[in-house]
């Protein structure tokens, strides 16, 4: 059980009526900071955030998930002076253009990874940090196929294989930061959203979702939130129809037995034993 | 079976030893037109290619797969004036650098996506093309996580999303298009590079790889030639240790009911009839 009270949170998204959902959960939460970083600033939304929790320091900076690494970095330093640090950082910026698929991807996928590779050393417990969790937000099209949006799918495939990689004991016993993700399924909102199929032969299938019966962005938030509550290191989750199921992994792969007797005995300086 | 015989083969690929090893077997099978689109001319490469098959016409084009999309364009308009049309499209082009996450995205998953997205209407049999197969060359670590490659490892499982999604028969049925990947094992070649893992904790890990026994590219090649004979649209395989294994594919999610219904019942201008 992860305890929320008296946390520094970071949530960086761009996803709209998830985003302000899950602030909203996470405000009742009795967390010491929140930092919005976000394409657009939403005043409104803030004073409606704060109104449920005047002791919670909110903070909003604008940000871009695509900026070059050495300008996140800066970005960060900038961002720490105000936090002291981070315990959680969410990312959940993600967009949906299968006409743009440098855009789709650098969002949804090399923004997350290079986020997460800026932000560690701040949260890593050999470093600067205290650990903590890194929550990656995605969508059940990361875990399968979909038949019309295949940009998007592949980057959130992406966002899957790097978190259950980062999650490895290797790191985690080492920085103590814990790393999830959390899979959406369809919410209203995302349906609405003008979709465009990455080949037109997929255009009826994408209009069609349209007006299809999806769960509350609401609901998907307060899941969101119960994932970092009840998670443990490298869990992967399903926020769906109205609940949260944990996914089973799957492996696919088998190391040969030679390689397996090498790795495993090899010395340090990396000559084999054999 | 899908036969190679008199067929329009055109490999982008930056990998090395598994490409130059794999076109020697395409030679060999009396394929029509061979394409090679890489980041540097390997002109003695190109002539011992040659002297395996005198009738195969060679073409070779320096090809940057992190283009931008209109120039992307631009060229394979060019590429066809030779080519005339294209059977088989290889997609091999991979960097593993674990320090510079956009450029190995940029390489691994969005390059390729971009590519696919440029020739797929030169192979579309609605278009301009006769259908064919889309193969992605692509790893291991793209169907299960890897503890020190976190950033390869994601743009490798988002390739494996793409294929998969790209292979939906909603295109399949439309455009004649087959779409597989091929999940290579460690090969020598891979890894005797200089590899840095995506954290420092993992660096012992990357170092005692380098001299691990795996194998040879040759083979893997041989084993990726095979896979595109035998294989059937959306079909995975792993090509290791010696050997090619077809992958059964694991679904996570399953569509709310509701949904279920609604997609299948709802009429062609998208309302629902619930």
């Amino acid at each position: 059980m992860f305890d929320l009270t008296g946390k520094h949170v970071c949530y960086v998204a761009d996803c709209g009526g998830i985003t302000l959902e899950a602030c909203k959960v996470l405000m009742s939460k009795n967390i010491a900071k929140l930092a919005i970083l976000h394409s657009v600033e939403n005043r409104q939304a803030i004073v409606q955030l704060q109104s449920i929790k005047h002791s919670t320091q909110i903070f909003f900076w604008t940000f871009d998930v695509t900026m070059a690494r050495e300008d996140m970095k800066q970005y960060f330093d900038e961002v720490m002076v105000q936090m002291d640090h981070i315990d959680v950082l969410i990312n959940g910026a993600t967009i949906c253009d299968e006409q743009d698929i440098d855009a789709t991807v650098n969002t949804n996928l090399t923004g997350m990874m290079n986020t997460c590779a800026t932000v560690l050393p701040y949260m890593d417990r050999q470093q600067l940090g205290k650990g903590g969790i890194i929550v990656n937000v995605t969508s059940v099209i990361g875990l399968d196929p979909s038949p019309v949006f295949c940009a998007y799918s592949a980057s959130k495939f992406g966002v899957i294989g790097f978190t259950r990689s980062l999650s490895d004991p290797l790191y985690y016993n080492q920085n103590g930061v814990a790393v999830i993700a959390v899979c959406c399924g369809p919410t209203k909102l995302f349906v609405d959203q003008k979709l465009t199929a990455f080949l037109r032969y997929g255009q009826c299938f994408a209009d069609r979702l349209r007006t299809a019966p999806c769960q509350s962005p609401a609901i998907c938030a307060r899941n969101i939130v119960n994932a970092i509550e009840c998670s443990q290191n490298g869990q992967i989750f399903i926020a769906d129809k109205g609940g949260l199921e944990l996914v089973k992994l799957h492996w696919y792969w088998q190391m040969a037995d030679q390689l397996v007797h090498y790795m495993t005995t090899s010395n340090e300086d990396g000559e084999n034993d054999d």
